[in-house]
């Protein structure tokens, strides 16, 4: 049987090919089943998404984006405030996923409690109001920020030593036995802390890549 | 770059051979993904797992084989009770899988209100004890039982009338904007119930399968 | 002692300015504390709001809005979906009180348990994830639809027939001690509904004002 | 139109009339919205309420005085345990708030998690039974003691200074961004305390009355 | 080893000494453990406990007698509002019990989803908030009353036939597994019942008396 | 009246005898009764219980064991992981209860927050997912591992040292006001660390036995 053409597409929200391009790379891993993984730059997007500004700025360009791709089987918004994600749902008969939403599904699935790398202090009361609508927090052991600027959270090993700091102080002071990284930008740390820290480590874009196959391959 | 042989391991933890062989067959759609999917029959469980003791007389079993089988990367417990899970885990550094886990957390990702279709009735007080355990019961509907028989369940035109039944109230009377199938053998109505109902209705083997690939194509 | 000039801005994110007026009357009782309340319409918003997309469109547009105005005390959105609450609290030092936040806490300081009257099926989940956000589901009784259009809403004795029958049913099915308009143009019903009914029935328009008073009087 | 004569009465249930003199005066800002507040003293109850005893002393005795002023139009029980409130509200048809009740929710329309400071470290485990009845306790931050008299809490340097060490200590470790005054009488430090701290401070009286006003100004 | 004279004292709030009977005469196969079990009625009680002002009628007086009852070692307080419950405890050291408390811990020791049956529909609201206190509420099924009066609660046919009725009603429509009588009234007709139902069911009493056997035989 | 002959059968879990006859001597008080408690060492278990494999190997001993003795009114099983609950529940009419439910519910009867002294760091996240399965986790002020061998945990003045240590650290930063031994063999330390620590301190396999008597003896 010929198998149809079927396309996830990933979307960085904010307009830094950069971090697109990190995706991208991030996604290798996932490329090899016969699903197109594309990933794209919202182009009117702010370079980096750290205010809530920033998230309501993108919601309509957003919606916008997946109204008029009629070729995606699934969307992945890869921004971890998952914004614009009710509109974006209410636009289009095409699954769309958060990476907020899918990051925190993967870690219950492999541990009691989960433990979120935050990358700055501000967004982390953002993402906790996220977690009550979501009615999880009772598997939450602790968000904590890593104050890293969007920027340093991408490269460096100064960034990673400070995710290894801040995950023994989740995985020992507070109990987490699975660690989310809590931006879009950090995949390439994960495998890394992973092996540091001795729990799961769940990149939230890689998480919702993976619920997206799950969908996708059914279709 | 050569790339390591991968394995997800599906374990039918009833001695049914015929459920074993639907799980295969389900889980067509994920074998593109260069990741070996075994379905395998545990051959001293009891041929339906019905009640609790039946729960029971797997988990030691279980435990063994995820003991000896080195080979595999990701283990995958196919039965909607997830008997003998927390012991698989202790005794293998591998990641274990239950199936109503992940059918839940599928379903979080997609919708606001899950509902559950059991089998049988007696079946559904289990699932809300496990449910609670998860810290989840926010977010369902309502679970509610078909009251067909294992081997019912996994075919005939009768089963499948009564799933949209079900279904139909669940969605209309509960509120339940995804319906979780809440057996290990009822994929083949998937699709079928899905285009009916007009809600995500999902497969809990094929969502723990979906989420074993997001472990297993990182490693 | 001379007291300084005092403002509360009540805005009417949709355009329809007939709404607006219904809210300038509305708050009328209100007027005598010596501080000014002033009803505005967004001029660039929506003609109703009925969606999320609806909502994402005016939540910036209020976000300027709140920066330019140095001149208010306390800023009242008056949509019952609360649209850009987050960005406006981001944007100000002032207060920003949100109709359905402050309606639901008015709810609470008089029952045990509310129940709110929705304009359209199709709001209510949107208003359960912001209930759940909040964290107040387990206060509850039910939230149930008039299945009128917004124009309907603000008038007509149909709509008031409506009114009587949903808030019967939450009193009598749900166990509503009190009930919630939920949404910004119904405040010429409310003392005919409790009257009616014999529970508090509660503007959620009004709440929001008694609240910014409370705050105003005291700067 | 000639406005119907309207009243407030705020009760305190203790018999010391300093602090009766404090409510007053805490309550002018309030006093400008042709609603009459006026402040009693009960003159049966116990000099300060600190234990349960003290409480238990005075639920009848408000529920007398509830009975027999049927001049009111709203009844605020200005006590931080609400002594009593079940009992009047069960008495008349008019409306009581409880202080405890009203300044909770203040908060709760002004941030994501609120702190208190309790006068006494023993009221703190009453205090917090009653949250557990509003069903609030998702969003305390934590409650803290001040450790001070009930006298000592009405007045003086001393006071205040430790208000600034509790409140500090319950916004930068608890995560508190509302600070709540558990107890009736220090209004005097609100506007000095948050001027301090740069969050919101509710005291609780002015809470209830600003909710009275929102419920005495429809009648 | 000589034995030390042991006693529980089960209080009956209200002054009907028929209903301090019945709880007597429900003791009587606790009274075989060496512990002494008195019943007596505090006589300046009201004749039955219905409303919140009966109960704030029986606080005081319930807290002065656990004060001069130096020779209890544990106390019982047989009303199933738990009257005075945090007074007595704040007065004495020895144990104070409540029915309502032992009975639901009781249920909640031999099924998933407890049931209540309210004599009076007026009590359950009370009941529930009390059960929020608790902390309980995701155990209960449904609390539904018999509208039975006090007097009618504790005998006849017609009695049983309507708790019956009740009872098939949690059972089947609510899903309760346990059912807890309501009231301290009406252990007569337990064994009936449960025999009838076919679950446990549990007269709070009769709970509490076995809870305070348990603390008073280590003494 | 003759009284029929009347049994509670409590199983140690473990073919530990020691263990075993401490847990009588432990029961030696709840002896006066006219009910038989009989303690039983499973003779097929293994010789402590520590790890889920431990648990797993002891359900379906358990479940023939209540299958066989028909002679027993109330079941206790004595492990504070409550093996096997499930299924010997559903193996049999006759209740069965577990010590860790019996122990919490006896601790909520008390106070307002329980603490846990585990014996060993790695069984609180299993006994926390019970807790959770239970829905009391609100009650919980915090679970605490003594980390003694089981061995050391019956006996010795090192270990009745290290219990105060750990219960005044629930006590005091945690705020448990009752404490529960999170261990069937520790009843011999109960008295003494309830005179160190002033609150009351719980044993659960006493806590079930006196729920088995309050069952029993009215059979």
């Amino acid at each position: 049987m010929m198998q149809k053409d079927r396309r996830i597409l990933v979307i960085n929200p904010n307009s830094n090919e950069v971090v697109t391009g990190g995706l991208d790379e991030a996604l290798d891993p996932f490329k090899t089943a016969g699903v197109a993984i594309e990933c794209m730059t919202l182009s009117n997007g702010p370079f980096g998404i750290e205010k809530q500004a920033d998230i309501e700025a993108v919601t309509l360009p957003l919606r916008d984006l997946v109204q008029e791709r009629g070729d995606v089987d699934c969307f992945v918004i890869a921004c971890y405030s998952d914004p614009g994600i009710h509109v974006c749902r209410e636009a289009t008969d095409t699954t769309v996923l958060g990476i907020q939403e899918c990051g925190v599904l993967a870690a219950l699935a492999r541990g009691e409690k989960f433990g979120v790398i935050a990358i700055q202090e501000a967004s982390i009361r953002r993402h906790l109001r996220y977690l009550r609508q979501m009615d999880v927090m009772a598997r939450l052991a602790a968000e904590r920020a890593a104050n890293l600027t969007v920027a340093q959270s991408a490269s460096g090993n100064e960034t990673f030593g400070r995710l290894i700091e801040v995950g023994r102080d989740l995985r020992d002071n507070d109990g987490a036995d699975t660690i989310i990284l809590g931006c879009a930008g950090m995949a390439s740390h994960r495998a890394g802390l992973e092996a540091e820290l001795g729990v799961p480590v769940i990149d939230p874009v890689q998480a919702a890549v993976a619920s997206a196959l799950g969908i996708v391959l059914l279709l």
